[in-house]
């Protein structure tokens, strides 16, 4: 084999947690061997810029209000350096040394640099050819999307990266966007003390959730001084003074934000504008065309083949592949994905439940840390009628002897979603502080499609704040 | 009909939660009448004198804890009164008034009183009788134990209603004993300032929950200053000026403690001893012999019904019937007994699995709220072994991004016991911070019969505490 050329079983193009689980599950067990070819850090976008550094500026400001909600405790804050300093400490201060070694213990390569296919089962990265003798797994998950505004990109705007990095508060910041990144950032940058606007398209916030979402976080934003512009959008951008200072630092001198509406036009003055308009595919130097694929999303079959290449050596997990753009869903299809390349490396069939992606097939769970949270699995109500299930709600204000106990402030609600036809879970959102670490319970009955009859004999202890399940049951009786 | 006699469709002897609930499922829909006899206050051992007063006072040092344990926060505490304060308020200052009004808008009429039974279907409550068309319920649940050691009872020990209702914070106290109601009450009184000892018979604490509990509890009360005798037992009290002052107040001067253990005898002086030596069934002029049944535990079949009085009649709920001394278990049966009496009084078959009490078998969910928690759901390891059952175990502490973002200090530790015949959970126990709160997955999952193979599927969102149940899952891949 010529001197620049290495060969591997297993090629991933992307060292995110989805890339890394792959190739973790392609090869445990067995003396196969993988590479990760990553440009950046290893950990990926969620572990550097997203989850991970969004959650540990989220966290402080939740336990604060916690404690503020409890009599017998004085509690203080945020400090601002100190939470900024957790978040750095997060994020390992961007040095992925950690990953590597994780890397390493696991009998995984990694290459830096951009990994390009050149064709069946080869990866070139800067001249160097890497072969797979089994697979190659697409991995490189998304970017920051910018809209085309006037002005917008030549003002440098934050993107998430910028947000969840950032080292100084502005104290006036306008968002451009209403999802999960938009929210959860103006939720942040308030509690650390900025002046929030939100530049919202739609009629509502977190779009896809059910609608109490919506109203809960923005009510809840409201009550933070975020002032939220629905049916607005940004019609031009100016900063005469724009420039690069570095990721989360403040981009030059104040921006002004023209907007529109139909209650007319307006504009914003602010300093530093965040753009949390959705995410593009990162294909860019991925060479798609080189192995016959449209440039974009890439699509895969339950078993994260891509199924366009013949084959069955090209993976897609992640972001990249479009079917569930979280963090767990992309390590979930890793684990799968991982498993197949196992299963078919080893020459075994690909009958198991493990080896076919099922969950991210309307399974799917999120958590929003906003405050309150918002966490919702599955399909809501209006997802479910338009796939043409008969459906019931059950839906409750949760206010039992555990919520009351757990912080004097406490408020959520809860829904589910219920097929009439199998008397089982199609979905369920709750809204609520901590709801988050309540979505799993759903999850297991929406995936276990545990009927509503077995449900009643799941008993909630009491006095938790999962009492609220009893009583949603109860509400189907009458 | 005499002037002094009633009649209902149902009478439930005792108003705690579970005969509350009881009596509401047995005329819900229908134009049937219920009564509660209730000797105290209307709202049981539970509202005011357990797990509601209990869990408000050691809430509050979790969230201190909790608060403590995150950068960027100042908090401090605990202000005793306004703990005090707040337990005052959850117990609605043993004011029964809101449980009353809930009874009347259920159209359940109150009778203050000792119910007593005198025959079949008939109840006196001083002088008055009371006829059932359909049902009585006994629902007296049991009262704390006071063991024969020389001079405990004459030294006017604090038992478990003291504790909760405890209006000063002795300087030191003794616990005898080792159980939920030991443990939780050495939380709290080591938050609150107490200087604390704990005298337990046994090797552990918890005794039956799996043993991590009991290292894991024990190690955070003795970092508390808490000290944990074990294999010690008390051999006499002295109290010279013991008097009873009210509950929740010191009963008197300094008591001495003589206590034995293998390691030699030895003796503890402190300010007040409170004893959580387990319960005993409160049947004190319940008339059970007049019904033909013996003094103690009432037993009953799944439908609650009490199989030694002919003519299906005679119920027991909670407590009293010994099947799982928990309130929501209690309330569980309650309702699932509410359901029986109301099909039998219409003529309904029993098919349905909501009129058989099937959870209190083996699935049984519990809440220790020490700190950290203790969760548990069906069988432990050793008890399913016992049980004839072929098992695995999954087994880790919990140590995700999750749980690093939720709180810097955040320790526990998680196992499933799983049955290998069928795939399926048998047990779960988490021990941790808010471990209660992941609990009610756990319990869907053992009583849902969901197949591991299935949980696989079910995602936990990222980064919530909950992805534990991942690692759980992935260390039976091997």
């Amino acid at each position: 084999m010529p001197n620049n050329e290495r060969e591997y079983d297993v090629i991933v193009i992307g060292g995110g947690p989805a890339g890394e689980n792959a190739a973790a599950y392609a090869i445990a067990g067995s003396d196969r061997t993988a590479v990760i070819v990553e440009r950046e850090l290893v950990g990926g976008e969620c572990s550097y810029w997203a989850c991970i550094p969004s959650k540990a500026l989220l966290r402080p400001g939740h336990v604060l209000a916690g404690a503020r909600a409890m009599d017998g405790i004085t509690a203080t804050g945020l400090d601002v350096e100190a939470v900024l300093r957790r978040r750095d400490s997060f994020v390992d201060n961007h040095d992925d040394g950690s990953q590597v070694k994780w890397a390493a213990d696991n009998r995984i390569d990694i290459v830096r640099g951009t990994g390009r296919l050149t064709g069946e089962r080869q990866v070139e990265v800067d001249g160097q050819v890497l072969r797979a003798r089994h697979a190659v797994v697409l991995a490189t998950g998304t970017r920051a999307s910018i809209p085309e505004v006037p002005g917008l990109r030549a003002a440098l705007p934050w993107i998430s990266r910028d947000a969840t990095n950032l080292h100084e508060i502005p104290r006036r910041v306008v968002i451009i966007g209403g999802g999960v990144v938009a929210c959860e950032a103006a939720t942040w940058l308030a509690t650390l003390g900025a002046e929030v606007s939100m530049v919202v398209r739609g009629a509502r916030v977190l779009a896809s959730a059910e609608p109490f979402a919506s109203e809960r976080v923005v009510a809840a934003l409201t009550e933070r001084g975020v002032r939220v512009l629905f049916g607005t959008e940004p019609r031009s951008v100016d900063r005469p003074d724009a420039k690069n200072t570095g990721e989360g630092r403040i981009h030059g001198g104040p921006v002004t934000v023209r907007l529109h509406s139909d209650q007319g036009d307006t504009e914003i003055e602010a300093d530093e504008i965040i753009v949390a308009a959705g995410r593009t595919p990162a294909t860019e130097g991925l060479g798609l065309a080189a192995v016959g694929l449209p440039d974009g999303y890439v699509q895969v079959d339950d078993h994260l083949t891509v199924r366009e290449v013949a084959g069955e050596w090209l993976y897609c997990v992640g972001d990249l592949n479009h079917r569930a753009a979280l963090t767990h869903m992309g390590k979930y299809q890793a684990r799968v994905c991982g498993d197949v390349i196992a299963a078919r490396a080893e020459g075994k069939p690909l009958t198991d439940a493990r080896f076919t992606a099922s969950a991210d097939h309307g399974q799917v769970p999120q958590v929003v840390y906003t405050a309150p949270e918002v966490a919702s699995v599955g399909l809501t109500e209006a997802a479910a009628r338009d796939a043409g299930h008969a459906v019931e709600t059950a839906e409750l204000d949760i206010a039992v002897a555990g919520s009351a106990l757990a912080r004097n402030d406490f408020a959520g609600h809860a829904k589910l979603v219920i097929d009439t036809a199998t008397d089982t879970l199609l979905g369920a959102t709750f809204v609520g502080p901590e709801a988050g670490e309540q979505l799993h319970a759903a999850t297991i009955a929406v995936v276990g499609k545990v009927p509503l009859a077995t449900l009643w004999h799941a008993v909630p202890a009491f006095p938790a704040v999962s009492e609220f399940w009893l009583r949603l049951l109860e509400t189907r009786r009458a």
